[in-house]
Formats: structure tokens, C-alpha cells, sequence
């Protein structure tokens, strides 16, 4: 037996006892006639003691060649501490050793093992398992565990059912690419890792399974930005005879359940719910950060013909009003204006107004507007003295984009997005398909089994672009934490959807035949949602990576730099897969 | 709003309540007067009923339209049936209908959806979201959902942490066929699926999580034999501290709650635990199915030099005693000696010694062996008047497992298999290598990162053959349940195992240095174990199919009939994937 105790579980109550701890040497404090190791393990941390002169010289002896990391296993007596330490649960005692006995030794670790590392990015994931060992990653890891077991307990209340659906699919020619997986049994064919679940959880709902859902690994191979992983987790739910009200209920109670079971947070108020259209007009964004407000106002009709060339060119002009911000400083407005200017923002300037605190007016247009125009600006702003109204112009999609990104790092400067603040946002009636500039198509904005709202299906046809979808978003503090729609569940409607969509009957029929010939038998209703596990256990953390929240997480070129993958295979493994590599290696 | 009940929730206390239901028809009987609709959902039937006279004929109707797995919404009033049905929750009441609407059409299905289906195998993987729509079916994937969830509250209890490990690693050579993927990012290398998360759990244990599970998907690429599927799930388990006295405790503990919370069986005992070499030795398998007796008997000393030829040029002579079966007519006695030499089990043949019900002795042997002889054997198995005996000779390996053979036979015959009847069994000490002929070199037993036992370390290059390791299989009803073993957890030890499988040091460092490199960093003593949950499931449930519990299984060409796949991609995904295919597919 290795351990009577875990490190964390001894307090004053067990004072007198004989125990045996095991765990890992954080600490060594020799101070001449007294030593204190602080041993630790997943539970905490339990402070060892040995006494020159009343302990064992061969055990002093024994602690002297200890190191930090060295896994130890301890026998004394459970003591009460002369100095506490109240901000641990075993604070009041430590253990007088009588024995130790070195289970296993540790070189130095690269970076040190503490709350606050000293290690670089590249090196803690080169030694990912020595970073999983610091308090605040395995606290991470520990939150995505009970978040997992408390979104089971959840929906196994209301009667979903978890089910695997299978890994090893087909490849589809919509959407993001698939990762593939050569068949050696079927030569040259290839099964493909799924993206979603999507079509077999729709086949559930045809089975009559009524509410399924499945904490499930789902894969894309996409050039990686930021915070993408090419493997990543879905809360992913699909429930039958629902119209999207059902939908939305079941999985805002999810969301305010987490809330306070993980959080201790409730939101009594049912969660607000905004148009597609209105996100885009007041916000910029399909993900509005609803935390702070500084809703986009539009001055087109106002600020035009008044011979302001930007002005007039423009298609839009819409700006904020940021609170209490008009004592900016000249430097502090040009940095905002370089701001803007930046390549991925993309704006070719910024018009300010400071409605000052002794009620004056004062703007970069001055020599085109006068007063009255600027106060008439100002009361469309609601601007109270003190205000800076910020404002582009320009085509309206970029010009909308660009205020979002200016809304958001005014949000940011202000201090408006505090991590511990949380404002959920159900976004509803999405259009349903997206128009591609450079294919000269129209693509699916959620995927092509998403439902257009009964009242636009004439329009197909007629006029796709203007067609809404029964689909919604959960967003929280400007993150989408969750997607979902009612589906089509008409084999004729699906059809006509994938010609839309430039499929032949033919291809159509070859990809998902088997969904729309499912159709046929008696298919209820249906719609579902899909929750990025990892982004949403990132957000309950207050961070912004995902990559904290996932154990063994890849790098940006999707590697593995832990394991070292992915890796070349044996000449032998290509043969009998069939496969032959057409690329050649940079010489050397 | 598509229904205010289920299907399954109606009964007396219901009557009078106005209700909408929704769902398929499973049933329609028009009795001229009176049409009855049997409605079905996943929580059960509810009967509807229409009545020439009393209903309105537009709903009338629409009933006369509707055929089997239409998908309607009824309304109606809950009222007491005449003639009630008691095995059914719901069959106290039925529904006078006032409205149907019809949701969704069917085509006549393939076959009938009923718990006896005319279905046969082919055709209902072809279709199978409606296989899953039958009653049994979905009692399988229930069972599946409820073992899951009760595994997570046993583990969840004990500290035990799911933490997900990755699905894209790195392929290794050692063990069974990786299924790989190509990575586009990442030109000529590629991913591979795991066959189980071995090595990340034991990194999490050298990160001090101490607990670990996970049930989790894992992936094999083999020539499918009758019930394996290239992707199954696993119950994946690691704990640190711990000897392998602790696994078994804490796993048996799993299985009696999972025997207790699922099936309402209680095993108040200690499952037995059997070694390796007597499970060989009594009963010629490492999976003894224990719910019946007839452990074999060695006569090879007393049954040699009586000029048998074929005993005496025997290295085993052993048998069984089959009770009560010394009736056996000369038939039968021929066809239990044409299984015997099948050459699936390859025996050359039988020896039979009757003790008849009036304590006379026969054998097939006679001619060699006196009556004093016969009736030592039968000493020696403690015979009782009316069993057989049945006996077999040859090499030692195949005449054990060929006895085996007839002795799961004869439980078979005598029904002693008894699906409801549980006998879990623990076998341990398993050889930590196997000699393969073929290749002439050993391999692990287990796999490379089991830890042989302290007391026969000294013995890894003398006498490799004779090394026993800390390794464990959970066994059920003859069935491998689980598996686990201690691991290595010191680097010169882990180095030494991979020499002795004929690893250079190089491939070992390019393979799994990342986890002898860990080692080095205070690696705690630890172990695990595995279950195979689909074959879990399927005991639980009384089947040898684990097909039977997966949604949608893959058949024995790794195929999912159902969509179609593995399939071919498209030229340019080959081309983005650096990949060409070497297989010429036969002309037409």
C-alpha cells in the first residue's frame, strides 16, 4: 500500500495518527536543525517535517537527497503546526516523518512547476505532462471534468439519451475539408473523420431515438488560426418533434444549469434574443459582446450633403458613442485612427466628435459641419457631455465589420469586458444561405439540412439571398459558444436545397442519398445544436485559448510537438494501404 | 407545439384531459365502426380511437389514409378503455380523436418494425436508422446509455477524472495494424488513430492526476473476424499509488455496482481470482468460462504404457467428466468426435469412457485398458455412476485448447451457459511474453509497457519465456471483459523491455521517448486497466453480438452499408494530401 492519505485530506482531527503519504517533492526548506518538504498530489499539499536531534538521522539523511519532482513516499505522525497556514485545508498540521522511501527520482525539470512558470509556450508543450502538474492547468482540466459531468447529468434528466455515432465515415464535398483515412480493406477508398455528427444524429431522430446527444470528438483540417484544434469536442444535441422555441428553452436551461452548478451564477431573465439583421446592423457582428452597449447609430441620412466628399461617396455612415471618453487626448485619437487603418480592420479613417463636459462640441469635421449639425449628430447618438462619438463611413459591410472591431476595443480600453461578467445572447433568424464572390455560388450558411423558415421557402428559388433560416446562435460575451437549426426533413425540400447549392441530382444522390431516401420512412420534425465543449469550458474559465483547456492540445501547424506527430510511416505500411507520397522533401 | 405528452406517460389518472400526441403509426385495425391506431414513440404506444358516429368524419378520413410509420400529430380526449391492455403502462386509456394531421409520409418499409422482424441482416444494416426503430434495438442502446452512465457515477465517486486524449497520434509499430491519416499541413506524414490511449494515460499519471478514465473511442485496423469492429469503445482507466491488489478492488468494485445498479444482482463474494497457469492447465483457455465445473484431469502418467500407441506417444493425455451424460448413444458419441476434429480445434480424436448408470465401465479403448484401469481414470475424476468422460491426447498447447473446446461444447449441450447466469472471474499473472515462431522473436503479452513482476525481474534475458508480469483480465462468462496490468514506470526498465522485443535503441527513443523521457522526471508507481464497453453491454444483455450494441456498426469488410463507405475522394483532395493510389481496380 502506497498511501493511507491522499496530500489533501489531513487536517487537526487527525492529529495523533500514523499515516503514509505518497506525492511528488514541491519543496525543500532546510534550516539547519529543521526540515519541511512540501509534498504534493492532486488533492494538495501536505507539509512533512524532520527535527535534528528527535527525528531519525537516517531519514534527515534521506531528505538531503531529495530534489524538487522526486516522487516520495512518507510514514509519521499527523502533528499539530506551531506556525498555520489557513489558506490550505492541511495548513493546521504537518506530518513528523519516521520514514521515507524515494519511489522514483526526477531530473530538473525544464521550467519550474509553479502557479506562474518561468517556461515558454513552446517548451511547456514540448513537456506538456510537466505543465499539467501546475495547479492552474490541472484546475482547467478539472473544471472541463465536472462541466462534462454536470451537462450529462442535465440532459439525462430531460430524457436524451447518449449515443456513439461512428468515427470512421465518408467524406463530403461541403463545407470544411476532411481528414481522411485510407481503407486498406477497400483499396483505394477512404473512410473520413466527421466534422459533426451531423447527418447520423438527424438519422436518430428518423430512428426515433426523440432526444439524443453525445459529448463527442469532431475533426477538421483547416489552416489553423489562433485558437483552432484540429480535433475538438461537441456538446452535440438533436431532439424530434420540436419547433425552434423548444430548442431554445431546453438549451438555455443547460446554460443557466452550468451557470450555477459550476459557477454559482443565475439568471433569472430569460436570455435576450436578437435578429440576425438587427446583430449586424447594431453590432457589426453575428456574435455581439452584449456586456457593454455602445449600439452602432447610422447618420447616413443626416451627415450626407454637406459637401464632406468621404461623407458623401459613402454608402453608410454609421458610428458609437463612447461614455465619458471626450477628454482623449490628440495622441490617444490618432492611435484610435491607426487603429482602424490596420489591414485587417481596413478603414481609411475615423471621423471623432467629443461632445465635451462644459457642453461644447468639437470634431475632426469641423470645417464641414458646424454646430447644430454635430449637436443634431450627437442627440441620434443619445450623447451626454463627456461623450466621444467614433465614426467610419464607407460600403456598408466592411464599414459595419470595422465599427465592431473599433466598438470592441473601446469595450476593452474601458474595461467594459470583465471575464467574471457574463451577458448570453440567443442570435436568431440567420439567412440561410451566404453568396461566394469568387465561386459565383451560394454556400450554406449553418450546413444544407438547416430548414428555411416556412414563410420564405417560395423564394428558393427566387431569390435565395433573402431566405432566413430557422437557425440560432448562442453567443456569450461575443464568443459563439453553441449553432443550431431545424432541419429539412422533406426529401423533396433537401433536393431542392442541394440543387441550390450546385449539386447534381446525381451527386446529391451519392453523398447523402441515404439521409434523403431516410426522408421517405416516416421522418418527425426535427432540430438540434451543437456547443464547442472547449470553448465554452475556456469561457467558464475566463480565458480566451482552448488550447488551456484541452490536455494534450496540437500547435498551430497541427503538430503534436509532445509525441512528435504527425510523423512519416514505414514504406510497408504505404504498400498495403496502397498509397504512394508524390512529394518530395526539400534537399538538404 | 407538436405534442403536450409522450406516448408512454397516459394512463387512468389522465381521463378527461384534452392531449396531443405525436409519432408513428405502428398499427391501424378498422373494425367498420371503430378504427384503432396504435401511436409509438421511444417512451412507448398509446392506442387512439375513432368511432363511425361519434367522430368527425374528416378525421375519420384522414385515418383511412394513413399507413404503417406515417408520422402524425392527434389530438384528442384521454378516456377509459372498455378492453384494457395491463402489460402496457398507457393500456388503461385510449384517445378520442379529434384532429390527425399528418407530418410525414411513408413508403412501405423493407421490412416489418417489430420486435420479430422478416429482416434479414444485410438489409436491415442497409437501413438501419430503422432497425433502430425496433423495441429490442433500442433496449440495447438504453442498456449502453444507462452502463455509461453508471460507470461515470461509480468513477466520478471515486476521484477518478475523465480528461479526453487525443484521436490524431503518431502510429507506432508494436502491436496491432494503425489505422492512419494523412496530414495536408504537414507534407508525407501522417496521423494515427489509437488503438487505445496507453500512453497518454500513463503521462497523465506522471502528471500527478492520480485518477483517470475515460470511455473513449479507440480504433484497429485487422482483418475483421466475426464480432470485431475497426472502431470500438473502451473503458479506459489509470490510477497512481498503486499495487496491483488496488486495481482489482477498485474495478471489481465497478463491476458489482454496475451488476447491481443495472441488473439488480448482488455478488456479495469476492470474485475469484485464477493464475494464468492453472486456467491453462484446468481448463485450456486464459478465459475460463466458470459457470460450470468439468475442469480438465491429467492421466498422462497413468494412462501411458498400456501399449495404446497413441496415448503413449502422447506429451498430454487429460479429459473431462461430463456429468450425467453416460447415455450417450453411439450418434452422438460420433458427432462429438467429428467436432473434434475439425480443424478449427484440429484434435485427431476422442477417447470416451462411460460409468454407467449400474456401475459398469466402457470406453472406446477397451482393447487396451482393463476394467481396474478405467475405473482409476474415473477415480481421478471423480467420477459418479452416468457421467462420460471424455478424453484427448497429443502436444501439450493444442490438445489443452481442443479440450476446451469440447467442454464449452458440452456446457452448451447441457445448458450450462445460461445467458442470466454471471460467473466473473479475475486472471492473473499472465506471461509477459509471448514467443511468436514465425517472426522467431517475442512479444508482449500484453503490450510493451507492462511491468513484470519484481521477483522475476532478474530473469528478463536468461529466461524470458518463464517471466511472469502484473497483468490482469477480468473474465465473464468465458468472456474477456478487461484487461490491465502495472506498468513500467523507470526508464532503464522500459529500456531494457524494448531490447528484449528486438526494438535498437534509436526506433525505441524515436517511438516512445517522449514517455521514457517523462520517466525521468518523478514518475509515480501506477496501472490500469481497460474494458471493452461494447462487449460489456452485449453480456449485459445477454448477447455475443456487439453489433447488436452499436447504432451503426460496420460490417465485416469494415464497411458502413448504410451511407456507403469507405468511398473514393476526389482527385484534388488526393492531390492536396501529397498522395497517389497505387491500386490498379479490376477492369470491368
Amino acid at each position: 500500500m502506497f498511501r493511507t492519505h491522499t496530500c489533501g485530506e489531513l487536517n487537526l482531527q487527525s492529529a495523533g495518527q500514523e499515516v503514509t503519504l505518497s506525492g511528488w517533492v514541491q519543496r525543500i526548506r532546510d534550516k539547519g536543525g529543521l526540515i519541511w518538504i512540501d509534498l504534493r498530489d492532486r488533492y494538495g499539499i501536505t507539509q512533512l517535517m524532520m527535527e535534528e536531534g528527535t527525528s531519525n538521522p537516517a531519514v534527515i539523511a534521506k531528505a538531503k537527497e531529495l530534489g524538487r519532482e522526486f516522487v516520495i513516499q512518507a510514514k509519521g505522525l499527523v502533528i499539530e503546526r506551531i506556525s498555520k497556514n489557513l489558506k490550505i485545508p492541511t495548513g493546521e498540521i504537518e506530518i513528523k516523518v519516521v520514514e521515507i522511501k524515494i519511489l522514483n527520482k526526477s531530473i530538473l525539470p525544464p521550467f519550474t512547476i509553479e502557479d506562474n512558470t518561468d517556461g515558454g509556450e513552446e517548451l511547456r508543450m514540448k513537456y506538456r505532462y510537466l505543465d499539467l502538474r501546475r495547479t492552474p492547468v490541472r484546475r482547467n482540466l478539472e473544471l472541463r471534468h465536472r462541466m462534462a459531468i454536470e451537462t450529462r447529468n442535465y440532459l439525462d434528466k430531460q430524457n436524451f439519451i447518449e449515443i456513439e455515432t461512428p468515427v470512421l465515415i465518408k467524406s463530403t464535398p461541403e463545407g470544411a475539408r476532411d481528414f481522411v483515412v485510407p481503407s486498406r480493406m477497400n483499396p483505394g477508398e477512404f473512410y473520413a473523420l466527421p466534422q459533426s455528427p451531423q447527418t447520423f444524429k438527424q438519422l436518430l431522430m428518423v430512428a426515433g431515438y426523440d432526444r439524443y446527444y453525445q459529448i463527442v470528438k469532431c475533426f477538421r483540417d483547416e489552416d489553423l488560426r489562433a485558437d483552432r484544434q484540429p480535433e475538438f469536442t461537441q456538446i452535440d444535441c438533436e431532439m424530434a418533434f420540436v419547433e425552434q422555441n423548444d430548442i431554445l428553452e431546453t438549451f438555455e436551461g443547460l446554460t443557466k444549469y452550468l451557470f450555477s452548478t459550476i459557477k454559482g451564477m443565475n439568471f433569472p431573465e430569460p436570455f435576450p434574443r436578437m435578429t440576425y439583421a438587427d446583430a449586424m446592423k447594431f453590432y457589426g457582428s453575428d456574435k455581439p459582446d452584449i456586456r457593454f452597449g455602445m449600439k452602432f447609430v447610422e447618420l447616413t441620412e443626416i451627415a450626407k450633403g454637406k459637401n464632406f466628399k468621404v461623407f458623401d461617396d459613402a454608402e453608410i455612415v454609421v458610428g458609437i458613442c463612447v461614455p465619458a471618453c471626450a477628454d482623449y487626448t490628440r495622441k490617444q485619437l490618432d492611435e484610435l485612427t491607426e487603429f482602424v487603418k490596420k489591414p485587417q480592420i481596413g478603414s481609411k479613417g475615423l471621423v471623432y466628435v467629443k461632445f465635451n463636459f462644459d457642453g461644447t462640441i468639437k470634431s475632426s469635421v469641423d470645417k464641414f459641419f458646424d454646430e447644430a449639425d454635430l449637436k443634431n449628430w450627437a442627440s441620434k447618438f443619445d450623447a451626454k457631455p463627456g461623450d466621444l462619438m467614433l465614426i467610419l463611413s464607407g460600403n456598408e459591410t466592411p464599414t459595419l465589420k470595422a465599427l465592431n472591431e473599433v466598438r470592441l476595443e473601446m469595450g476593452k480600453r474601458l474595461g467594459l469586458r470583465n471575464p467574471d461578467t457574463f451577458a448570453p445572447l440567443w442570435v436568431v433568424d440567420f439567412p440561410l444561405l451566404e453568396w461566394d464572390e469568387e465561386t459565383k455560388r451560394f454556400y450554406a450558411m449553418h450546413h444544407p439540412f438547416t430548414s428555411p423558415k416556412p414563410e420564405d421557402i417560395g423564394q428558393l428559388e427566387t431569390n435565395p439571398g433573402l431566405v432566413r433560416a430557422n437557425a440560432y446562435d448562442l453567443v456569450i460575451n461575443g464568443v459563439e459558444i453553441g449553432g443550431g437549426s431545424i432541419r429539412i426533413f422533406n426529401k423533396e425540400l433537401q433536393k431542392r436545397m442541394f440543387t441550390i447549392l450546385g449539386f447534381t441530382d446525381e451527386l446529391a444522390q451519392a453523398q447523402f442519398g441515404f439521409l434523403m431516401n431516410a426522408f421517405e420512412f416516416g421522418a418527425p420534425p426535427h432540430g438540434g445544436i451543437a456547443f464547442g465543449f472547449d470553448r465554452f469550458c475556456a469561457l467558464f474559465g475566463g480565458s480566451d485559448s482552448i488550447r488551456d483547456y484541452i490536455a494534450f492540445p496540437k500547435n498551430n501547424s497541427g503538430r503534436d510537438v509532445m509525441i512528435d506527430s504527425p510523423a512519416t510511416i514505414s514504406d510497408e505500411q504505404l504498400k498495403e494501404l496502397n498509397l504512394k507520397i508524390t512529394f518530395e522533401p526539400p534537399k538538404k
